[in-house]
C-alpha cells in the first residue's frame, strides 16, 4: 500500500471531489496465490472477485508457466481488468498469485499496482501485499543511498529491493533476510520459479487462510490457495484447511507444504475491526464466522443500551448482520427502512449547489413506509467522519420517523489506523474530537451509544479486554499501537526539514 | 422496447455468452421528466438514477432551454453515462425528460437508445416510452409503405411516426391521434416545445406517479415531477401527488397540469409482477408500498405452505423482504445464508470447462456457518429458466443444509409478457413445461411451493382472482392477455411467408 | 454533405481552434462502390483509402450478401475506421459502396456519415453522395411538411426521402424520380438488392468512372468498379473503362452495365479546380492527366509571368507539379526549399503566446540551405485566406531569401463554392476583397502572379475562356453559377425570419 | 533503445503482421533538450515534432520547474500524444528534456518509453537516449548481481543505475564515471536540478547539435536548445550555435554552457547512414546540408552508372533529392512517376490472399502517363530487405515502362547496425546473400547499380573511403565495426548455455 506519510505530495493527478465523503475506513488489500491448478490465472480472478470489498480501487496477476512469468494489472474492479479471454490466454500456467487495491479518491498510479515483480539474479519474483510496513520510508532512504532506484511509491518496494540486495543464495532465506529488517503489518503472497510463499507478520495483523482443491490440476496432487480470507476459497471450491499462523512463512511446491517459524514469538494483534467491518459476513478469519461475531456484537449491544422503540433499522448493508443481532435480543422488530442502491458508478455528475442540498441521496434511500410515525433504532457499523451518518439521520427524520436512536457497534474510532487500513487523520475523526453527547447532537439523533470496549471483547468470547492477555489489536479505538511506528516518529523528528527527493510526477498517471 | 419478434435477426454482434443464465424476467426500462427545474437534466439524471433497476443497458436524457433542443444517450449505467459536467453542462435548460433501457445479453443499437427525437414542421418533440406496442411491427409496415423511413428498431418509432404524418395541428392532437392507433402497454414522458406530456395506457399496465417540487425554480412556481415509481420523485425531493391514470394524458406547462381523458374506459391491468420482483421495494406503485406488499406475499407463502425447519433463508437481493414476512408468520428464524457480491461487472472472464464447474458463485457465496447441519427454507420471488435456482440449491447444499425447500413468492411463471417485460419463449420457462413435482426434482429440492393465485390476490387484499373485477394483469402466471396482441398473430399467419425487409446490421452498433 | 446554412446552429461541439487557418478549399467527399467482388467491402477500403484526399472527417462502408445489407462507418481516416478483420468480417458480400466525408473543423456528427442507408417497402437502400445539392433545404422543409423525419443534417437525406416518398414502383425509378427533383451537383454510388448504380448530375460537375476487374470473382464474370477518380481504380487492380457521362445513370449487375440518360441535356460544368488541387496527380479526371494538366499549367504560368530569379520552389505537397512546370519552361533550377512535414496529427498542443508567434512551422519547413540568398520563385496552386501563404514567404525569407516572387497555378478565388466544395464566406476570401498589389503586399512579396483565367483554359487545351461553349465550372474564379442556387435564394428571401425548427444537439456527437 | 539480443523474448504481444516487410532501416531515436525557456515543454513538443522522422513508437517529455519534476509519455506520434492543454499544463517549468523512439513491428512496453527517470540520493535524473549501448546486456547482468532491479528492457536503464550505484558526490561526476563504463553510440540530453546535459559518444556515431534562442524567457538570458537535428532548432526559432563535439559533455544551466572532453579522445566515426537516409533533409548533421549532400550522391550515382533513358523516377519521398541529383547530371528528365500515399495509418484491413496478390499499393501509386511507354531510371536510397523494391518495379512496369533501370544512392547493404539503427540480421540483407546481377533479376529491373563506396566518399567530399583517416562509420556497407560489439561477443559465446532471467510478459504492455 502507499507510503502514506507522502502519497499526498506524489499525485499530480487532482482526482475528482467525490459527492459526500466515505464514511468507511477503508481495508488496504487483498491478496491471493494458487500452486498446481490448471487455470491458475482464472482460480485468481475468481478469488479475487470474492475478495473485492478489500480493495477496488484496481487488481492484478502474476502467473508463471514453469517457463516465464507474465502479468497483467489495471485500475478497475476485478470484472473490469479480467474480462478478455484474450487476457487470461496471456497468463499461462499452473500457478499465480493476484492482488486488489484500496480505493482512494486521490491520485492512482499504475505503476503502483500490485503484485509487484522484479527480475533478481536467480530468477523472477512477484509480491502481493496485504497491511503496512511502518519503516518502509526509512528504508527507502537507506536503500535509494546504496544505489536502488524505486519506480513505485508504495511501502513493499523497500521489501522487494531487500531480498535484491540480500547476501543470501536462495529466494526464502533472502525474504526471510528482508522480512527481519521491515515492522508493520503484513500478509503476503509470493511467486518465484521454485514456490508459492505465504507469509504472515509476528503479530499476525492481517488475516491469511490456507486451502486446497483435490484434482486442480491433470495431476493427481492437490492444488493449495492462499488468500486473505475463506470468501476466496470457497468461490473457487477450495476447502479451508487453517489459518497462516503470525510470524509463519509456509513455502508450497511440488512436495507440499512446509512451515517455517523464522521469528521470535509476539503477542497475537488480529485486527479487531476485521469482524466489525472489513472482511465479508460470510468468511472466517483468524478461526471466527465474521457473520456470527457482529449478530453477537449486536445482541451485546442491545444488552448494553436497550431502548424503547418500534423498529430496528439497519444502515445496509454492513450493519444488517449486528441489526438483526439488536432486534433479536430486543425483540423489536427488524425492519429494512432504508435501501441501498448498488448501481452507482465510481463517478457521478458532479453537483451543482441546486443539487448538493439534495444530499446523500445516491447511495441510499428510504422506505418511508417503515419509517413514518415510528421510533426507529438506526444500527451501523461505526462512525469515522460522521458526515454520512448525520445525513441518513436526516432521511430517516424526513421519511417520518418520530424519535431516531443510533447504536454503533463498535467503540468509538478515536485514532487513526497504521497497519494497512485507510482511516483519515485523527483530526478528522469525529470521535477524537467529540463526546457522544456531542456526536449525538452533531448526527442530530435522540440518543446515541457505541457498544463498549469490554463488550465487544465480550461478544468475541472474552471476559473482556485484558490487556495482559489481549489477542487483538484494538489501536483504531484506544491508540495503543503495538507495532512501532518507526516512520511516523521519524517523520515527526524531521518535521522541521524540507520533504527528501519528490518523485516524479505522472501527468497520466502510467 | 424492441420490436421483439425481429430484434433477433437484427443484431450482427455476437454477444459473449453470459456465463450463466440469467433467472429473472428483466423489465424494460424506465422513464422520467421534469418541468420547471433549475438543472432539470441533473435532475432527470437523479431520477433515471432511481430507476436503475428498470434498466441497465443503455439511458438517454433530452433537454430544452426554451430555444434548443439538446440531447446525450449512451450503453451502460446512469452513473458512467452522465458523469462529466461538460455532458450535464450541454444539457442546459429547465425541462428535461429521461429513459433507461432493460439489459440484454444481445446487440444493442446506440440509435435505439430512447428518448426518441424528431423535428417535426411544429419544432423538436423527444419521447420515452415504458411498455411495448403490441401492434408497431404492423403500423411499422403500412408506415414503410407509405414513405415513412425508420432509424431505430424500436416499437417507439412507430409512435412518432404517427405523430409525424398526423393531420392535426398540434402536438397534443396529434399525439392522442397516434396513441389512438397503437394497442399495448405504454407508460410514457414526451417533452414538446410547450409542454412536459405524460400518458398511460388505457389499461395502466406499466406505473406512472406525478411528483412536485416546490422552489426548483428561481420562479416561485413548483416543478413537476413524471416518474416510473415513487423512488424517483424520493431522490430529487419531490412530494408525491398521484399515480397518473390509466388512460390519462397530462400535459404540464407553466400553467400547471392539465388532464386529459381521450380514450374510451378499459379495465384496469396494472402489471402485478411489479409487486412481486420488478419495482423497488422503496416505492409506491399504483398507490401500494411494494415493501409491504412482498413482506404480506411472504404471510401468505408461509400460511399456504408451512413446513418444518430451522432456517428461512433469501436468495437476495429480492427475495428478502418475503422471507422476513415468511420467517414473520412461521417463527422460524431469519437467517441471511447466501450473500450477494455486488462488484460483478457485466463482462467477466469466460470460464473454461474447470472452472464453468464452479458455477453460479460469481455473484452468490453461501454463509456455511448459517446453513452446516441446517433444514433450510430458500425464500426466492420467482422462477423463470431455473438454472440459477438449481445452482443455489447446490451451493446451499454443499454448505451443508440437511434440507432444502424452496417457496416461491410467485405463482409458476408459464406464460411469456408483451407488454414490456423481457421473458423467455414459453419453451424456455420451466414452469411451462413441467409439474411441480417434475420442477422439485430438477432443482434438487426436498420441497417446492409457489404462493397459489388466489394467495397472492389475497395478499394484495382481495378476496382472490375474480376474473370480472380483477385489477391486474398476470398474463404471466395464467395465459390471460386482455391486451390484443396484433403483431403475434399476424406474425403466425405470417410465418410460412419470407421475413420482411432486414434492417441493416451494424458492425460497430452505432 | 451538410446543410451549409444550418451547419453551424447545428453543431453543439466547440471545436478546438485550430493552429492556424486551414489555407485549402476542402474537397467534400469521395464515392467508391463495387459489385461482383470478392471481398467486395475490403476492395472498398481500399478504394477510399485512395481517395482519402477527398475527404478525412469520416468514412463508411455499406456491404450487401445477397441477404443482408451490413454497415460501419466512423470518424476518422479509412485505415483507422476500417482497422480489425472482425470489421471486414462484420462486411460480408460480393457488392459494396463506400463514402469519405471531407474535414471540418467543427462538429462532427455520427449520423452524418455516409453512406445513409435506409429500409424501403422494396428492400433496402444506400447511397453516397459527392457534391452539393443547392436545394436540399427547401426541399427537406416540403417533407417535413409532408411528415418525414429526417435523421441527418446532410443535403443527401432529402433524396432518401423523395426516394421513399415516390410512387413508382421500382428502385431506379425512384431514383429518377428524385434526382429529377434535385438541383445541383452530384456523382452518386448507391446499392440496392439489385444493382450498383452510379450516378452524375447532368453538368457533370464531380467526377465518376468505371472500370473492370477481370476475374474478381470465382465466377469467370468480370466485377465493375465505380470510383470518383481513377487512383481508386488503380489500387483494387480495375482497369479504367469510361467516364460516367453528365447525366448519366448506370445500372450494374450481373446483366452487365446498362446506361440511362433520363435527363434533358444540360452544358458540361466540370469542376476546374480539381485540375488545379482538388484530385490526385496520378488521376484522370473527365479524361486527362492531372499531372500533365498541372505542369502545363505551371508552363503557362511562367510564360504569363516571367521573372529574374534563382531558384524555383514549390509549396509542397500540393505546389510541385506545376513548379516543376515553371521551372522547365523558364530554365530556373527546381529546389526542394521547404520541407513538409507528414507525421502531424489532426491536434495538437495547443500554443501559448510565446509558441504561437513561431507560426506555420508545424507542417512546413524551410531548407535554408536552398533558400539562403537567393531569389526565390515560390509557386503555389492557390490562394484562399493567405493565412498560410503569409506565413510560408516570412519562413522563406528568415530562411535568408533575398527576393520572394510567388506565382499561383490558379485565378484569384474570388467568390465561394455551392457545388460540393467547402470554401470559406467571400468575406473571408482574400482575393474578393483585395488587389493583387494589395494582396502582395499583405502576404509581403516582392511580386505576386497568378495564372490568367485564359491561360488556364489554354493550358487545357482550349483556345481561351468561352463562355458559349466553356465545358467548365469555374465559379470560385468568375462568380458565374451556371447551375441555380434555390436555397441560397430562399434563404435571403427569409433571412429576416426566425430559422425554422432547430435542429437536436447531441453533445457526444452519436 | 532496447536490447535487441532480448527483445524477441521479452515480447508478449503478438503484433499484427504488416501488410508488406519495411523496406528501410528504422532510425532508432531523437533527443531533444532546453534549458531556460517560458513553456520548455511545449518547445519541447515542437522539437520532436519536427525529429518525428527518428521515431514514431512513443515519444516522452520531462520537465522540471525547480521544484518537482513531471513526466508524461505515451504510445504514438508526438501529436497525439502531446495533444491536450491539460498534459502540456501539466509539464510546467523552464527546463525540459524529450525522446522519440523508433517504430518497431514487435512488442512495446511503456515501461521502455524515454525519457528515463529516476529518484537518485541527490533528487530527480531523467535521461533520453539516441543511439545503442554495445555492452548493456553484460552491464546488465553484473548490476543485478549487485542486486540492482531494471523495470525496462532497454539498454538505457543500464546507465541509470550506473549512476545510481556510483560512489562520485554529484550527479555529473556520476555521469562520467557511468558513461566511461559503457560501449557503444550513444548521443543523450539528461535533466537534473542543476542541469540541462548533453553527451555525445567519444566516436560521434549520432549527431547532436546545439542551439540558442534569445529572449526565450521573462529574463534577458537567452535559452540553449540541445537536438539531434537542426531542424528541431528551426521550427523552435533557435539559432545553431555548434555541433557537439564527439566525447563532449555540455553543462548547460544558468552559468551558461561549459565543455567537459572527459575521454580519451577516438576516430570520429558519423553515421554514414544519416546523409542518405536518416536525418531530414532539411537539417545540418556533422556539420553538413543533408539534402545537398543527396544530391551530391545523386549526381555522382549518374558519373557512375549512366544508362540511356527517358525519365528519372525518385521513390518517394527519400529518394527524390538523389534523383533530382541524377537528373541534373544526366540531363535526362526528372518525373514523379510515383505517389506516395501520405494518409496511410499503423494498422490497416488485414488482407485476404484475393486482395494480398494486390501488393504494395496502399503507399505509394504510379502516374501512368508519365511511366507509360518509357524507359526509366529509378532512384532509391537504398535496399534492405528488397520486398518493397521488387513490388515498387512491378508497378513501374505494370504502369506501362519499357525498361527499368535501378539506381541506389548508397552502396548494397551487407551488415547489421549495432550502433543505433534497427537493420535486419544479415540472412535477411538481400545485399549479404546476392550479388548484384542476382539482385537486379530478383527485383525484375534491366539494370541496377549502387553508388560505389570511394563515390559515396567523393560525393561527400573526401578523396574516397581511407581507412587512416575516416570520419564516418560505414558498417552496415562493409563490416568495419569499429566500437566494440561486446554483448554480441558474450551472447556467441555463450549461445549454448540457457538464456538468462526471462523477462516479465505484460499482457497489456503496461
Amino acid at each position: 500500500m502507499p507510503i502514506s506519510s507522502h502519497s499526498g505530495s506524489i499525485s499530480g493527478n487532482d482526482a475528482p471531489t467525490p459527492w459526500y465523503d466515505e464514511e468507511k475506513q477503508q481495508e488496504e488489500c487483498g491478496v491471493f496465490g494458487v500452486w498446481n491448478a490448471t487455470d491458475a490465472a482464472a482460480l485468481t480472478a475468481l478469488g479475487l472477485h470474492a475478495l473485492q470489498h478489500r480493495g477496488q480501487e484496481a487488481t492484478g496477476i502474476v502467473a508463471y508457466d514453469g517457463k516465464a512469468f507474465s502479468a497483467h494489472k489495471g485500475l478497475g474492479l476485478v470484472s473490469d481488468v479480467f474480462n478478455d479471454t484474450r487476457i487470461m490466454a496471456g497468463l499461462p500456467g499452473h500457478m499465480a498469485i493476484g492482488h486488489n487495491r484500496y480505493a482512494t479518491t486521490g491520485a492512482t498510479l499504475v505503476r503502483n499496482i500490485q503484485p509487484l515483480y522484479a527480475d533478481f539474479e536467480f530468477g523472477g519474483f512477484a509480491v502481493a501485499h496485504n497491511g503496512n510496513l511502518t519503516n518502509a520510508e526509512t528504508l527507502r532512504k537507506a536503500l535509494v543511498r546504496r544505489g536502488c532506484i524505486f519506480q513505485s511509491t508504495t511501502d513493499t518496494e523497500a521489501l522487494i529491493h531487500l531480498i535484491a540486495v540480500s547476501l543470501y543464495a536462495n529466494v526464502v532465506d533472502r525474504l526471510i533476510d528482508a522480512l527481519k529488517q521491515v515492522e508493520g503489518a503484513y500478509s503476503i503472497t509470493a511467486l518465484s520459479k521454485e514456490a508459492l510463499i505465504g507469509a504472515r507478520d509476528p503479530n499476525g495483523v492481517r488475516p491469511l487462510v490456507l486451502g486446497k482443491i483435490e484434482n486442480a490440476s491433470p495431476h493427481s496432487t492437490p492444488a493449495w490457495v492462499l488468500a486473505s480470507e475463506t470468501c476466496a476459497l470457497d468461490i473457487v471450491g477450495a476447502e479451508f484447511v487453517r489459518d497462516i499462523e503470525p510470524g509463519e512463512i509456509v513455502i508450497i511446491n511440488d512436495a507440499g507444504v512446509r512451515s517455517l517459524m523464522p521469528f521470535s514469538e509476539k503477542q497475537r494483534r488480529f485486527c479487531i475491526f476485521e469482524y466489525i467491518y472489513f472482511a465479508r459476513p460470510d468468511s472466517l478469519v483468524d478461526g471466527r464466522s465474521v457473520y456470527n461475531a457482529r449478530k453477537l456484537i449486536g445482541q451485546e449491544l442491545a444488552r448494553e443500551s436497550a431502548i424503547e422503540a418500534d423498529v430496528v433499522v439497519p444502515v445496509p448493508d454492513s450493519g444488517v448482520p449486528s441489526a438483526m443481532g439488536y432486534s433479536t435480543e430486543s425483540g423489536i422488530p427488524f425492519e429494512l427502512g432504508i435501501i441501498r442502491n448498488h448501481y452507482i458508478g465510481r463517478t457521478f455528475i458532479e453537483p451543482t449547489d441546486q443539487i448538493r442540498h439534495l444530499g446523500v441521496k445516491l447511495k441510499h434511500s428510504t422506505n418511508k413506509n417503515v419509517l413514518n410515525g415510528k421510533r426507529v433504532i438506526l444500527v451501523d457499523d461505526s462512525i469515522v467522519r460522521g458526515t454520512t451518518s448525520r445525513k441518513i439521520v436526516e432521511m430517516v427524520r424526513a421519511a417520518g420517523a418520530t424519535e431516531v436512536h443510533m447504536r454503533i457497534s463498535s467503540p468509538p474510532t478515536t485514532h487513526s489506523c497504521f497497519y494497512g487500513i485507510d482511516t483519515p487523520e485523527r483530526s478528522k475523526l469525529l470521535a477524537a474530537n467529540h463526546t457522544v453527547e456531542e456526536m449525538a447532537k452533531l448526527l442530530g439523533v435522540d440518543s446515541l451509544a457505541f457498544i463498549s470496549l469490554d463488550g465487544l471483547y465480550r461478544a468475541l468470547g472474552e471476559h473482556g479486554r485484558d490487556i495482559e492477555n489481549m489477542r487483538y489489536c484494538d489501536a483504531c479505538f484506544t491508540g495503543y499501537y503495538s507495532l512501532p511506528l518507526v516512520d511516523k516518529e521519524e517523520e515527526s523528528r524531521q518535521s522541521q526539514l524540507p520533504l527528501s527527493a519528490p518523485f516524479l510526477k505522472q501527468v497520466s498517471g502510467l
